[in-house]
């Protein structure tokens, strides 16, 4: 079969013909029906810093967003049959550790992630843990189903936790405008937020968030000083409730924090490759912030929530408008220059090889 | 001023002009500008069972539905100014009893209605604590403005707790589709539910539950057994994720808990009049399910997701079609009758005397 | 190996020989250290109404309250070794369904339990899921080990979600004090509840339920006047704040809901046997009280909080107290006769035959 | 009636002879049973840059931690008599700003402090509004009456919220064992914690650590490595659940983070005084952390977990232990050097003038 392989440590990877892979005991293997490029793609791409640092294996296959099609099940598999269209939930749980055992997969002690540490989803086939396997409904487009992941994301960012306050109702700040900070806009507004104001500095993704409803967005190249006055303004005052930062950036982070009304919290998802300096007593403890640190998807409530919104016919009609461009997943390399280059959004790819 | 007046414990009301209430320490007096028929108001109307056992006080100013305006404050008043919009919460709390005392004021030990235990808001003017003065966007609707209370309700009923799943991705059934029963379709459709089911007989109900986002209205009229099976296809068969029962009726509570899914949630709001009989082992203990009695709202988290939902156009236009008549004040009997032979749904009264 | 086999649809059971199971994909097979008599084991010996109705598989070796030794790991288990000290949680969950998709093991749509759906562990010898074994500190004593899953229904009880007000404070009511009944109450004390109030008729179970910190013990057979009253007199007049129903007597659900104070929560784990009835406008919608259905216990949330417990010398030493009577295994009808005459509160079965 | 006051905005503290004062709307004026000595004072006393910067209010009597009988009620007051005993919540909420609407008075957005915003409670007799006094049981010794704050801190540092794991089966990591510190690790070992281990320096503190139940007391001055592995060790590799921050050392926060389980949360409490520099990627979002700032304690729902503790002989008698020095108080400026110098863990103040 066709896939992308990252064969050496270096910049790049390569469209190869390899074995098709076969389903081990709880596997199934799928055909590619879309995919589509994650931030963590374009760094084993580039093979910057973190992919060097984290990437021990290869050659590998890479990709993880995946929506395809059950064509083989492994040894007792249940619960799936050949022909269901499923989306893969990419961080793969032992099942076993303290975490897994206190239903928290999603903080799994020894994750595995797909197209990081075991071959991923570029390719004409992939195989992966049933349990990984997420049902689609068959009418979904698959450029959409295969966008879920980044969509849980952006759920989990919001809704952390089952013990939390809703959305509806609460001013929503999201720095950064990326694609995951786009559907971050998109689910706020979708839930009832009362406001919901975006940080961006890139014009291709101020526009998007304008479409993905977000009321605001905010240049914050005019200054921290008005940065922060823009939120109060559109807090009445009193700064927003739920904060999810997206960019990585210190002074996204600072704005988060110095803008939340006493109490409220903020949701880190976006990494910031170094550490960073927090006036603790002022912004956390005298506030009563409340910090979530997020990693992946709650497995599988973040799916289920993903699903009841893909079940808006408005919501994925926003949706699609963050993917910018859809290309042949032969034409990966072009594909990323897009996102480098900060002309595309979202990139979807078609099984063409 | 003109008011209307429960003047005996009997049947009916009076329009009688009678003094202007002053405010007492901590209270606020304000002008009506909208109001609304809440089913309570139809109890003390007809003078049926409730309320001869629940009205002790005669004469009183009935009615508590209110978009109103300040017009002046009481001693000691912090927080709100002459010239403010501003609805009612009806449950007026100790705030010194246990319960209180817990953050639960809505559940107070010693909570007064307004309306029921004092003087309500059908009268050109009310009194009532500036703690249950609820500050409106001065551009709202008073219509709409005036119908949150019930619509507080509905969100309660699906929400009642901090602590629990959110409703998008979550198969709900709203049994009977009443005023509060089409606010908990329109909500749940709103907070992204994946299927919304609703049960109703009659047939000017029906249409709006369509209205309001129901994907499917059974009717229960066909039988038991018809209304359970369509709830399980609905479901993909596993039954309701949350059941918010709105009718009072043992067959809908019985349908609710029938199809309930294992671990699921059934919030109770319709009022029952005798006891019920209930399988505890099989619809309760072995499915693990959890029952929630709800009562009013919560002061004041309730409230401000009910802002959150008013913010959105679309929401503020489908809650409108649920106010199928307006009528001066004056003409509050024939309101009545307008319920009373469910020929309206929700009646919006206007301050004209 | 010697095995107690519940060979016909009839009362009773026999000690037979019966050939060693062999652990399948993914299961243990575990060395008996200590067993105990839950009541469902009582049921199945008595071949009751409910037993008459449940199990459809005989012969079956029944029994499901286990202390053991790992000695033959099956194909893929991982995370388990040869000498390991386990409990088994009896439920076994498949791990496909909805509710095991969204983190909720514990109401599994399609549960199996061990030894009622398949064999259990009257026995030399048994085997499980490697997912249901659930490691101790070898140090416990094994008759404590094989309680835990009692023990953990208590815990379930009292905290029967994250998302819930802790104990500590708080005033609990325990209906009825058999083996769980004295648990609850022991969890209660050791959690920081302010007054554990329980009910019993029995002699034994109320000094049983004195020994475990209960400050009072209410016997019902003096009148549902006098239990209520002196509920509110144990709780300043306000009721307790968590019930927890051990009994499945109407009486004492009647008691738990009338003296709940508003917003508290009841538990219920006994089972009824028949349809009960319920004042639902009183007793639950006007109180907004939150019942939960209780079934088995958290995987393994509820099992982390045993450990916890169990690690305090004093709470062991007076779980121990629970244990009335230490008997072979091969007295398994002498054991039986205990319970059924209320001359025993837990009875622990030692692997002599 | 003789008062300490802050005469001067200078280091030290005046025993003055002052007017009683009265009590206004809603307040109470209560006579001093017993106080206590908290950090904060000791700030205001020493006058250090935290005091400069925060009190500006001059000539004012310090001091909070109360324990009193009411001896007046000012206009409006209810559920509160004359000879109550009472305890003082210091935190004096608005109760009108967002925050206090929606449940969450501990974070009001206008607080003010007794002791720091307006007179305090080192006299004779003090005055605070009604809602801020919380009944004692009578029979309970007023030194510990008194310490009921700060206990309260410690039960809010491992309970931030209603929706989060309980303590019960977890392992507790509490950095610094200064007095709340102290009952931090008394509070967890009560409330069923698996293993409580401890950091501290000082040979009282980390005596009194073993005391409370510490099952280890770490001496971070052997250094960040050693501290790491003993944390590890104790917690069978896995880090800790719950940490909470007492110290205000970076190298402590670096140690909570450092060793804390992926997806466990951390409460800071102590006061950092100058910006810390974490690594948020490897820190809090890969290991999923939860951060909470604490601030204060939960209105009222902590003072009832307080009171359920306090109801155990058991709990009280370690409480006890932590209570180093009582002496009168006139002589305070001794009580403080005792502080100062750490001879004293909490120092109690007998009303003698």
């Amino acid at each position: 079969m066709q896939a992308f392989v990252k064969s050496r440590k270096a910049p790049g990877g390569d469209l190869l013909s390899v074995p098709e892979p076969t389903p081990g005991d709880g596997e199934v293997k799928v055909a590619l029906r879309a995919s589509s490029i994650c931030g963590t793609d374009v760094h084993i791409w580039e093979w910057n810093e973190w992919a060097r640092g984290r990437i021990r294996r290869t050659p590998m296959i890479f990709g993880h967003e995946l929506s395809g099609t059950v064509v083989e099940l492994g040894r007792g598999v249940t619960g799936l049959a050949v022909g269901d269209h499923v989306s893969a939930e990419t961080h793969i749980a032992d099942g076993t550790c303290y975490q897994c055992r206190q239903g928290k997969q999603h903080v799994c002690a020894n994750v595995q992630v797909l197209g990081v540490d075991r071959d991923g989803i570029f390719a004409e086939f992939a195989v992966l843990p049933a349990a990984n396997a997420w049902k689609n409904d068959p009418r979904l487009d698959p450029a959409l189903a295969s966008i879920q992941e980044p969509l849980g994301n952006a759920v989990h960012a919001l809704l952390p936790e089952d013990g939390i306050e809703e959305i509806a109702g609460r001013d929503v700040l999201v720095t950064g405008a990326g694609p995951i900070g786009l559907l971050a806009v998109l689910v706020a507004r979708t839930l009832g937020a009362r406001r919901v104001v975006a940080t961006e500095v890139n014009p291709l993704r101020i526009a998007l968030a304008r479409k993905m409803g977000a009321d605001r967005v905010i240049d914050p190249s005019a200054g921290a000083e008005a940065a922060r006055a823009a939120v109060l303004e559109e807090t009445e005052g009193r700064g927003a409730d739920v904060a999810v930062e997206m960019s990585g950036h210190p002074a996204s982070l600072a704005l988060a924090l110095d803008t939340l009304t006493p109490g409220g919290r903020v949701s880190l998802l976006g990494l910031f490759d170094r550490a960073a300096t927090i006036e603790l007593d002022s912004a956390v403890i005298f506030r009563a912030a409340r910090v979530h640190g997020i990693f992946g998807r709650r497995m599988f409530s973040t799916w289920q929530q993903v699903r009841g919104l893909l079940g808006k016919p408005e919501f994925r009609e926003k949706m699609g408008e963050i993917i910018t461009h859809r290309v042949p997943i032969r034409d990966l390399p072009r594909a990323m220059e897009l996102i480098e280059s900060r002309q595309a959004a979202k990139v979807s790819l078609e099984p063409r090889w």
